[in-house]
């Protein structure tokens, strides 16, 4: 589906940060509007203390992209704007600008479902400085978010070890697209299914689900309540059987199963809510086995996440299927990725271009300068085996060192000849499309396959082994000389 | 605005839990989808460990329920549907009951704005089971999330006292809407305006925004970006200081403001964005003032939250406005609000209700029978004394008392002749929407004054009073023999 088109009706070309738009007059006034800039779009930490994450959301902000023009509307809108004594906020040649704006970038990303680090630029915007300003916050929300709940989705996918995990949450998500792009984000991660009718429809998805305590609470018995759902879903029933005893709504399901059995049907699991899942859903497998229901599975819920799987199994729980809800579409323990857009370089007068900097006192937070690519390097037992981010301006000497940006003294060497892949792939040339959209089916296997190439020792949920990212030696030293002019400069003005 | 036909340009009656539908299905089968329930949407808990919450999200929930009706795409979808044996999942006649289906149901409601407390129905669902039931999943997602949000602004604006209190998040949200819906919830909580354009356009808030780190960048020198700033934006700069050295800025945001004065303009506000925010506020204070500026106001932002607000307040940092993100639009310490929808009570053949609950281990989840109203009681001070929770089928005695629903020893009489209202309003009648819908300022006022009329003991972030909520006493009699009786089942079945 197309996510501006299909499910916005209206445009979304102001769902950016007044600033964007006051910056862009700015550009506008001082003549810069048009001046040739690179931004980088990346985050500076894994998520969830995790060693990886995995990057979503692109087709939402190709979509938007697309999209970017200014309706009469909108127009109207910023014209009615007013400054603090009174007059326009922006003048009317600035709104004729905007009008006639079409996006024209360059834009280069890393594909969706791509096992990605801090500090790898995820998307790449080339363009005049007004509108590459323009987009940063849209697609800060669009691929922060999906980025993030991707991730979780992965590591639950990964606690659950095969499992079937199903997506629940819709209740609890951040807003109608908070569930949506949610529901999204999960099947990228790995997820099989979503309760969400309205993401089955847009997507493509499997919706799955089973039924709500008060469906039980509707009829007189328990018994009677399994029994009529079993009617309407023969071979499609999971019964919640906790609303009043749960081991007793184990005995009711079983009673049922057997009636099912009789007319050629057959139970198809039975879902725990609450209580000791470890101890239930031992008991209720041995009560499902002993009545010869071995194959009706047990469908968990209640507030889990990846500890709680892994926990869980580790315990001897007896659960088939994991229904995710809350602590997944929000991200619970961490709901937001502080994915950041920062200028690299500049085309200056002369047509070269000028890097560029954010200092900061804290060394993380400072920005790389360049116009930057990242360079995977794989084994050949086809497993990822380091990062680099480099210039792609810069031509890149045959035997690559990369630095980590944050300890100097930590360096790895890559041995000549190793086999790499450039993640950023173009995107738009000029503001045309020139990248063919995966489906999600395509996006959600790239994932599988990227987990499988990284090793187990970074996916682990306690202390991850740090994967290695660096800068390449030439960009590096690039990077610690412009630190160092600005902070000279700064030495020399104080 | 209309957040279904303004902003979605499609159908949301799937926008819901599959199981909603399939229960709808076998309800329709079972020949119960018009038999009359009662359901009640309420949470369980404060969040943030706070001692209120802020109800919110009414009017997307009266909309969704106006504009519910299956379009036939959406029934397309559903006719797809498949079983696990490969049969259709919905037979059709029950497509054609969605397809003529309207929403008739009475709807009673808390009017936004409201101080709402634990187990509280926020919003009071009596109709057909199929339809009351139907409309669960996106009931608690609207209600759930603005609520959220707006507790979390009203907690920030508390510590802001009387601050500019600014929402920033867009950019960290989750999803297109999360950011949509926060903005909204954050205005009926006391923020004042938002850095989101389309919120501005699509609700009407004023919006407010500085420049980035790249503006600065874009140019040559920190000192000729403030100018080229302030060329666009005479009086409504607000130069954000910290690109390289954040002092140092201030100084250039001096000289700018000097040259500004010479032209009869005003220099507006400096923004800070990291560092030590205390240290930082006081030094560019002094420097400000020294220099003659004394009105030019102090912004900070960097990850705030309403307990870095009330502690930078306390160590004396000089800062005017507060410039809120990701905390606020997340709520990144407690992301979801646990809201549930309970049935409370279905008509039996005879016309009597049948008052029902839903059982659990832990007493906090067990759900209250009745068709239930909240009483506020309200002091001669005009300040809340005690909600009451009663069951409006039952007449209620003079005298009221009212107890602890999970310490039956906690009670409180509540004196003959106390003023009271009763909070929940009827929204729609036989599906006819009844309630004019306030419009936001009219809610954010509302907010203030229900938090002017709650004890400040209450509104404490730490260990903040628990604010008396009980049941009825009739109304607690017949909860404990409900529960009394379902466990005698129990035991005798088991």
């Amino acid at each position: 589906m197309n996510f501006t088109r299909d499910l916005y009706g209206t445009s979304l070309s102001l769902l950016t940060d007044l600033y964007q738009l006051t910056m862009a007059y700015g550009y506008w006034k001082s003549g810069l509007a048009e001046k040739e800039a690179v931004f980088h779009l990346y985050f500076r930490k894994n998520p969830f203390e995790g060693g990886y994450a995995v990057c979503a959301g692109l087709e939402y902000a190709v979509q938007y992209l697309q999209s970017l023009q200014f309706s009469e509307d909108d127009l109207a809108y910023l014209s009615s704007l007013k400054s603090a004594t009174g007059q326009e906020l922006f003048e009317t040649g600035f709104i004729n600008y905007l009008r006639q704006l079409k996006f024209t970038c360059d834009v280069d990303a890393i594909p969706e479902g791509t096992v990605v680090f801090p500090n790898e630029p995820l998307i790449r915007v080339t363009g005049p400085l007004l509108q590459a300003q323009l987009v940063e916050t849209p697609l800060l929300t669009l691929i922060n978010f999906q980025t993030l709940i991707a991730t979780k989705a992965a590591r639950i996918t990964e606690a659950a070890q095969g499992d079937l995990v199903m997506e629940f949450g819709m209740r609890r998500a951040q807003g109608v697209d908070g569930a949506l792009a949610a529901a999204r984000a999960v099947f990228i991660g790995g997820a099989k299914a979503t309760s969400n009718v309205l993401a089955g429809k847009l997507f493509g998805f499997p919706v799955k689900g089973t039924h709500a305590h008060s469906w039980v609470m509707a009829f007189e018995e328990e018994e009677e309540a399994f029994e009529k759902y079993a009617e309407a879903f023969p071979n499609d029933s999971v019964f919640l059987v906790d609303t009043y005893d749960t081991l007793e709504g184990v005995k009711n399901a079983i009673k049922v199963a057997q009636k099912l059995r009789t007319k050629g049907s057959e139970l198809a699991g039975i879902r725990l809510d609450s209580g000791d899942l470890t101890y239930l859903s031992r008991e209720a497998r041995k009560l499902l086995d002993e009545a010869g229901f071995p194959n009706v599975s047990i469908v968990a819920s209640n507030d889990l996440d990846e500890y709680l799987i892994a926990d869980l199994k580790k315990q001897g729980a007896r659960i088939d299927t994991w229904g995710i809800g809350t602590r997944l579409v929000t991200a619970y323990d961490q709901p937001a990725l502080g994915g950041v857009y920062k200028m690299g370089a500049l085309r200056d007068e002369k047509g070269n271009w000028q890097y560029k900097l954010k200092l900061s006192e804290q060394l993380a937070k400072t920005s790389t300068p360049g116009v930057l690519q990242v360079r995977r390097f794989i084994s050949e037992e086809n497993k990822f085996v380091a990062d680099m981010i480099c210039n792609e301006a810069e031509p890149l000497p045959e035997q690559a060192l990369i630095i980590d940006p944050f300890d100097f003294t930590h360096r790895k060497a890559i041995p000549a000849g190793t086999r790499h892949e450039d993640l950023l792939m173009p995107v738009f040339r000029g503001g045309e499309q020139v990248y063919k959209l995966p489906s999600l089916p395509e996006i959600q296997a790239r994932t599988q396959q990227q987990l499988r190439q990284l090793d187990p020792s970074s996916r682990r949920f306690l202390n991850p082994h740090v994967y290695p990212v660096g800068l390449e030696e030439t960009l590096f030293e690039m990077k610690t000389n412009l630190v160092l002019s600005y902070r000279k400069t700064e030495a020399a003005s104080s």
